[in-house]
């Protein structure tokens, strides 16, 4: 590994915009691919990404701006996957370039709705890319203060501590803390999990429930969260870290997630299709509910008790009266 | 124990005034004490609190109002301390009448100034009432929220789970959800320390930092607690339960949270003598702080790492610059 390695962008919205301002801050230049050409031509002339994160002023010199992705997989080293989950197979079946030797990070959060699977599973599956060279990028960070500089704490997580090392050095700056971490599975599925949480969050707030319950909310659903990943991949880790409880609480606490305001629309009595309609984009944590939920089922023989997951799939999957579920809910919480 | 065991409120705030709507679902008397005889008077006259509250219709039948502590703690068996800890040595030097048998409980959030000591171990070592008499009704829990009958959460903690029991039965109703438990010490450091970590919130806030930042720091705020009340008090406990880490965001996420916006004007840059002028107040975690920082210097042959503890007591009580100690404090936040 040397201070030459080229890095890879891949995606043109808020979060890829963020990285790319992050790293600009440490190399020379970064690839960048996204599929939006007409975006692609506004950095070039404006200096800015016209779609997302546009106060973000980018020097041109740094970009080796593309929207053919196969150009930026094969000329990096280093490839940063920020593509909504709900489009990256898609994107994927364009590729033509080998992925072989890369080292691909996800800062995707979300499961692959077509596989069921986590984003570095996806890759080890799909494209036999070994373990040692997947690694995750998690908050707890919003795209829009990192845009601001205001101070962020990044969690990077790889088997292989090297590949975390570089890239959380080369995405460090006076506005960013990187940490690095070994566990890429339970940093991957808290970033999905803590959505469904988001969207509880969310049902909870339209149906009127307050401040007390909400923060009852989140305390039993870090512990559920916990319960969840420890059957899944069990190792040694503490739930209240960053890259669990931080993530959790920054998008469970945000008026602004996507994932809450879409729950908070069920809660008001919303069906799904017309929230979803409403908001013209499907919350990451609508498809992360029916993973979570099915993969609790298949891949634990004995299932973690997730009360909230459960309650929030009957709702978005089984429409379920959300008053009715959320109060035999909140029997359960303590 | 029996079913005309009597209760009686002594506090005439915002927090006693709900305790005493939840006792009166389940009870049909309850002594109720406050200094204020303004206030006894507008109660009995008007049915509602005047100065807390003031929306909750009481039922004066129920209530046996008086302003002298003695008529009240001689005439019930359960009391229920909700004075602010700040006030409540000076009121107990009027007590002739005998604690002796009472079982008492506290909801009071904080520590007593004069004798640096939470205020169950305050009735044990002045007054010698012994343990298992002593008990804490703790949160997450605005008072407020009681008001608009919002599902609300309490712990009741006593040694003696019999005393637990028996107030939880009569706290419960359909707006109150009561668990028990056995660790009255830890769950009053909770109640106590979150009172800091909402101040630091508050200073964050003030100095410009978002909501990134704040998730990190609650989750760096509750893996400090639970290191200090293992410290202090050891026990097995989840210190991600209600009591613990829901108690911590309903306060560290409130913008209503005195303490958080008492932190809030010191990072704007008040003084800590203007903010409490302009506040009227002395917001509790004030005194916490400067209890806790000594009670960790004082308890603990080795002490607990508590960064933000002390980044809270260098900015209030040895005047450093907030800016500076914040900047020092988030190199050693992860």
């Amino acid at each position: 590994m040397n201070r030459d390695a080229k890095f890879a962008v891949l995606g043109g919205g808020s979060w890829a915009t963020a990285i790319a301002k992050m790293l600009c801050e440490n190399v020379d230049k970064i690839y960048w691919y996204m599929r939006n050409k007409t975006a692609i031509e506004h950095i070039r002339k404006e200096d800015h990404n016209p779609n997302y994160l546009s106060s973000v002023e980018f020097n041109n010199d740094q970009l080796l701006l593309t929207n053919n992705i196969n150009e930026a997989v094969e000329n990096a080293d280093y490839l940063i996957f920020v593509i909504p989950s709900a489009f990256l197979k898609t994107e994927l079946e364009e590729l033509t370039a080998s992925l072989e030797n890369k080292v691909i990070f996800s800062a995707i959060k979300g499961i692959v709705p077509e596989t069921s699977l986590i984003v570095g599973e996806h890759f080890h599956k799909i494209y036999n890319i070994p373990f040692e060279n997947i690694g995750v990028i998690t908050g707890p960070c919003h795209a829009e203060e990192v845009a601001l500089e205001r101070l962020s704490y990044l969690t990077i997580a790889c088997a292989n501590e090297v590949h975390a090392d570089f890239l959380a050095e080369h995405l460090s700056s006076h506005y960013i803390n990187c940490k690095t971490s070994e566990d890429v599975v339970g940093t991957e599925y808290a970033a999905m999990l803590k959505n469904i949480y988001a969207i509880a969050a969310g049902i909870a707030h339209g149906l009127g429930y307050g401040d007390n319950f909400q923060s009852v909310l989140m305390s039993n659903a870090i512990r559920e969260m916990k319960r969840f990943i420890k059957k899944t991949y069990k190792m040694k880790r503490n739930i209240n870290d960053s890259a669990y409880l931080g993530d959790l609480l920054v998008t469970g606490y945000s008026v602004f997630s996507r994932n809450r305001m879409f729950g908070n629309m069920i809660g008001k009595g919303y069906t799904v299709k017309s929230a979803q309609m409403e908001m013209s984009m499907v919350a990451e944590g609508y498809y992360a509910t029916k993973s979570a939920y099915n993969i609790n089922i298949a891949k634990n023989k004995k299932k973690a008790k997730t009360p909230i997951i459960n309650a929030v799939y009957q709702i978005l999957y089984e429409q379920k009266n959300p008053k009715e579920i959320f109060a035999k809910l909140s029997d359960k919480l303590n």
